[in-house]
């Protein structure tokens, strides 16, 4: 039997790993033998030392075998999209059922928000009654029934994800790429698509900061997909200021809804855009990216893509009529309004400040398990590049009445930089890096 | 309240810790409000980030300040020794009952073996019904009436290392030079002695391989010391071959019986003048090393040392007439010697080999808490620089019978280098540290 305190000594001392030892240590704390402790140790000493990329591969291997792998394969060629994290993402919301109407079976396991980052499974829940624990049962039923499925991870899937990144979020070891690529890779592999598209978020808002950084994340959960025979494409967008204009839950669902109609800001229908026709590509139902927009535009203007959602709310218990109806969802006591003082184009907006203001309002959570307002947040009506006359709204603040509404106020204000001069609007969509 | 999890990111990141922020993570994990996975975290970025003298010092305090401080002024001014550890140090069992006969009080709190070190407290039990768990009214009882103790550490002296060390040896967290100099020097401290002889051991049977790092180590606790007001000299000693010629517990003890005889292999005799001149020097009971050296040869030739050794002996409840006759300490079963196969000279001696062969043979124990067998044990007959004649024995393997007997013989016939040349005796004191 390899010795525990072995494996935590030879990482520790930078030495490469072999899969022996990775299995015996991810399996072993899986199952409770390996004590939290040396877990721990080993865990800062994976921060400390890295992963080459076989390592990682190995790493990401073990967890995903530390539960069941879902088999999908009686449904072809099934595409899931995963997006790293960022303030107003709410992409999945938008392109899911965009895919899908396309005729591409989409399965998605999201997850809930934690600090400044929102989840998809709480915006999700601003629709009345929508279930996201659906069983693997209902989900492989549901995905054969309308072809799409936006639900939780059920335990059985990488239980080994679970725990590590519990004991990661408590220890100081969650900022090391091979942890964080062998923690979406492992559930992305258990979960059984064919291929995936990763949004990887670049800058201030984003947990990868630069775009070197992003680069390497991307490259690494890329080859993990590739020797896992899974087909990856990451896409690297900018995560500056927020995506769209909304902020906080039930407020990203009606501009998710207002998309899927043909509205919607410009910045989050390009990110729609660029990963849905990777997806439709991935999932051989595009030949090439510009046919793929094509067919997720018709998705748009013939208004498929927005019943598929409807079809989604419904099948998981959801009120549908707040896809008929967004003015039924959720809804803030009070809106203050942030006017220009002067006339003055809009340079940035740091959409970590922004995503703080939303914890806040209490749109997201400070720690796990807290609880969330699904009516509160913020609309930024006015985004990097833009003008704003003096006296215009520039910002919007959906509150219900905490302690912390003035603090977000502030916050929200703060966010913005102003300047006299033309601003040119940032880039969006980074760049790709795709299986090879 | 500063919260626990910054300050694990905090040396993650490598940034310097406040003295409020060390004192949270220590005292609270010593408290038991810090849980361990989070101290295991923070130990592999100490391993990992290090920490400045000032931080290492604070580190020292804090887990000084996390038990009792015996006050032993009414004593006058009492010294102490410490050793790193290495294979056949019994240097603690000659020194002290000389330096104490010399005048200078003594009390040395002393630890058990581990791995292939061995620790004076085992070497202490070799003699029947020794204590080593007095308590803190007994030792100072005993200082007080015949000038030294040799005991355990109390659990209420740094508690905090006590905790912290059996953390550091399950998670890989041991090699890293402030935590090692934070460990010995709190309990150094906390012990409440005026002056201490730190004995660090260079070499490869010692944990520091390089004189660089023993110098590291030396500075870093002779200035903690200073920090603390604390009189403290560190010798760097060799520890390539084993010291001495016995190894196992009542070998040792007999070999340190007639070292106080005025007999005793050279080098232990080099090592035990060397510190204890510095003991006498400290605790201001010689002038100078010179006079320091000339009292110890005094007190061996006069026999005080010995008588001093048996009132310590008689003192803590162990059987005196073992001291008288030596060949009355526990005894292996069988002895076998090993003989030159031709002449040669003896160039190394492997000492982690030799200290590994003890283990095998009962003399040591793998993991804390083994019994140990005080009976057996290894004794070079020859060292390096000697001459072996063809035929001539130049080791003994005293063992009792395990099935580790076979592996412990051919580990020290391995122990050995030999060559056709002449050999120059390897230098011992390779250098000397003391409190500005």
């Amino acid at each position: 039997m390899l010795r525990v305190i072995e494996i935590v000594e030879r990482k520790r001392d930078g030495a490469k790993l072999a899969a022996a030892e990775i299995d015996r240590i991810v399996l072993g704390f899986t199952k409770g033998e390996v004590p939290d402790y040396q877990m721990a140790a080993f865990l800062m000493a994976v921060v400390w030392r890295g992963m080459d990329d076989e390592e990682t591969a190995q790493l990401t291997d073990a967890m995903a075998r530390s539960g069941e792998r879902l088999d999908l394969s009686r449904f072809g060629r099934v595409v899931d999209k995963h997006s790293t994290g960022g303030i107003g993402d709410k992409v999945t919301l938008v392109v899911v059922p965009l895919v899908a109407a396309c005729g591409a079976p989409v399965a998605k396991m999201s997850g809930r928000g934690l600090g400044i980052t929102g989840g998809t499974l709480d915006k999700l829940e601003s629709f009345r009654g929508y279930r996201v624990d659906l069983t693997t049962k209902e989900l492989m039923a549901q995905l054969g029934r309308i072809g799409i499925v936006v639900t939780g991870q059920t335990k059985e899937l990488a239980p080994a994800d679970g725990v590590m990144y519990a004991l990661r979020d408590a220890t100081g070891t969650v900022p090391s790429i091979p942890l964080i690529a062998s923690s979406i890779m492992s559930k992305k592999i258990a979960a059984g698509a064919n291929a995936v598209v990763l949004d990887v978020k670049v800058g201030a808002g984003a947990f990868m900061r630069t775009l070197r950084q992003a680069r390497e994340l991307a490259r690494l959960m890329v080859a993990i997909g590739g020797a896992h025979g899974l087909d990856v494409t990451a896409e690297l967008t900018a995560m500056d200021a927020p995506l769209g204009n909304a902020v906080g839950n039930s407020l990203e669902v009606a501009e998710a809804i207002s998309t899927l109609q043909g509205g919607g800001p410009a910045d989050l229908r390009e990110v729609v855009l660029s990963a849905g026709a990777e997806m439709l590509c991935l999932a051989r139902r595009a030949r090439t990216r510009a046919a793929g927009r094509a067919m997720l535009q018709r998705a748009i203007s013939d208004g498929s893509g927005l019943a598929k959602l409807r079809e989604l709310v419904v099948a998981q218990g959801g009120d549908a009529t707040m896809v008929d109806d967004p003015s039924r969802l959720p809804r803030a006591r009070s809106v203050r309004r942030l006017t220009a003082e002067r006339t003055a184009h809009v340079a940035r907006i740091d959409a970590a400040l922004v995503g703080l203001a939303s914890v806040r309002l209490g749109a997201g959570r400070e720690k796990k398990g807290d609880p969330i307002d699904h009516a509160t947040g913020i609309v930024l009506s006015a985004k990097p590049g833009d003008r704003v006359a003096k006296g215009q709204p520039y910002a919007e603040i959906h509150a219900s009445g905490r302690p912390g509404d003035a603090e977000a106020l502030d916050m929200v204000q703060r966010a913005f930089t102003w300047q006299r001069t033309r601003v040119k609007p940032p880039k969006l969509v980074l760049g790709r890096v795709r299986s090879a």
